[in-house]
């Protein structure tokens, strides 16, 4: 066994490639082969490599710069997300940098791996829908690296988290419905791996149970992609193929929303008068459309904001990872338009 | 004189503060007063401190990194050119992080900084609506550091820039509004100072000409910020106060559409019976709103991938800045919906 510390140099003279290809293998970048990339990666657990430990343990100084992951930047909510990062960063002297991750788990690894060749300070992650194992993000907690997860956070050890009440949000949209006097109410679900879709049905639920209903699984129906488009087709079928048809839709994001509305109509139904239509997040077109779209608000500038003063106060040292093993959780609030009321 | 090369050092002792304090208010960075940065950078261009030159030529090794500069990541023509920018980033090995300007000039200044000091190989960039001086660019580029406008471009020496035809997309949507028999467009233009709303006001312009009529300057409104609301107060006005009532309107983009639309809504007329309405962008929201909004899509992917080949291509010294002193402009579609259908 070697005592010095292995290099990228010893294990691309083993494998005969270039020192950027094992870096660039080592990092999940793409352009490289998977082959290669198997090859590279099991020498070097073989002989021991540990690349971020050292690249952390050798950073002296901070680069004033944190990182921001998130699934996809044309999204409203994390556009608003990604206001309230920049108006704490920017104010307290840091600067922001973002990477899309296209809901790709690669794309997320290797997003984390140019985050720390750029020496950033910290960084603010919210999952791709394909990551269900976290272990690129333990091994940085573990490492004492800064990351506060938010909206799509995870369940696991020391990870600080800032999260929405999708639950009430969903709650209260459902009762809205039943208060004004709707009373076959279907869900169009977002994907059932995510925990915000969970809550959302969770939410949606207990507020028939609460207000003396049972719920039919049936009225429960999964849009996975979550666009205008699928939800259309998905609503249409259920107005068709239903012998019990829905009065209203509560629809766990907007996009959907706006599918159920336009698939109502195209079937000769009148929004509010004979369906009821409410959506997820306040996209800004929901006051654009006709009728206007009833929607539960995300304090998704709030979310950003909470989230990047406790990264900076991590990377400042003013709490320590492990000792603030919070959880916050921050109000949604809906807004009732035409599309909901009778 | 000194022979020696002066550092940051020097700096922060000469002015008694941290080298932290030093570098980033020579790099813009927010959290520094501007009484400091003036003299921090007094004092450098005194002792001819010269940081960007020195880290550039010390550069060896590539990071396969790429930096994109926009002014607002939630705005849909953006979005879809990262998508662009991404597809082909990735393709050939490189990863991606954009920053966000919020359209402040001194946030594009600090974005510069941070993208050079995060050792990026070179950077795609649509500048912000503040931007007039753009030295901060032509030093880059007179260094030999690669750079692509898209978009927004400036008329600087070397510039590369990929951008889309606007004079011709405006000019469709103008002769597609005559074809249908609208006779009085008005025209809802963009921030004078930026080139795209120059062009395509001067499209509308000489379509109306073409077609043998009479451009009335009186019916060229700007509308600054570019959202409904301005648009919906703006053509709520025109409606109430112009003798001759327009019956078309053309807008520089389609939030303005949608604001045309409702205030057109609100003082009874019908869309597109009594008046004509036209985007320019295509945003997603264009087929969701009733009536659905006919637009000028222009084409984002191609714009972003088109300007990342070029500037991979720069990057990979396979053409030379300088040698290679092109401009490339892309076609927009028109894509006819009710809006303006009669």
């Amino acid at each position: 066994m070697r005592l010095e510390q292995i290099t990228i140099k010893d294990i691309a003279r083993e494998l005969n490639v270039s020192t950027s290809t094992v870096s660039r293998a080592l990092k999940d970048y793409p352009g490289i082969s998977d082959e290669t990339k198997r090859k590279v990666k099991e020498l070097a657990e073989k002989m021991d490599y540990r690349p971020n430990a050292i690249a952390l343990s050798l950073r002296k100084s901070r680069s004033f710069t944190i990182g921001v992951i998130i699934p996809e930047v044309v999204h409203f909510f994390f556009s608003t997300v990604i206001s309230g990062i920049e108006e704490v960063a920017f104010a307290r002297g840091y600067n922001v940098i973002l990477t899309q991750t296209n809901e790709k788990l690669v794309r997320e690894k290797s997003s984390i791996a140019t985050m720390l060749s750029n020496q950033i300070d910290g960084v603010l992650v919210s999952f791709s829908k394909e990551t269900t194992d976290f272990e690129h993000f333990s091994n940085l907690l573990a490492k004492g690296f800064p990351i506060v997860f938010f909206d799509r956070v995870p369940d696991i050890d020391n990870a600080i988290t800032v999260t929405v009440d999708d639950y009430s949000g969903a709650f209260e949209a459902t009762k809205h419905l039943l208060q004004q006097g709707y009373r076959r109410i279907a869900h169009l679900s977002g994907p059932s791996n995510l925990k915000i879709s969970q809550e959302r049905a969770r939410g949606y639920t207990d507020a028939l149970i609460h207000h003396g209903f049972t719920p039919d699984p049936g009225f429960i129906v999964e849009c996975n992609k979550g666009t205008d488009d699928e939800a259309q087709k998905i609503t249409a079928e259920i107005l068709e193929t239903f012998s019990t048809k829905p009065d209203a839709f509560f629809a766990n994001n907007d996009m959907a929303a706006v599918g159920a509305m336009l698939a109502c109509k195209a079937a000769g139904l009148r929004v509010p008068e004979d369906v009821g239509i409410v959506g997820f997040s306040n996209w800004q077109f929901c006051s654009m459309i006709d009728p206007s779209l009833s929607s539960v608000s995300q304090p998704g500038f709030n979310l950003g904001a909470k989230a990047t003063e406790i990264l900076l106060d991590l990377i400042e040292k003013k709490i320590q990872l492990g000792e603030y093993s919070n959880s916050v959780v921050l109000e949604t609030e809906l807004l009732i338009r035409k599309s909901s009321v009778r």
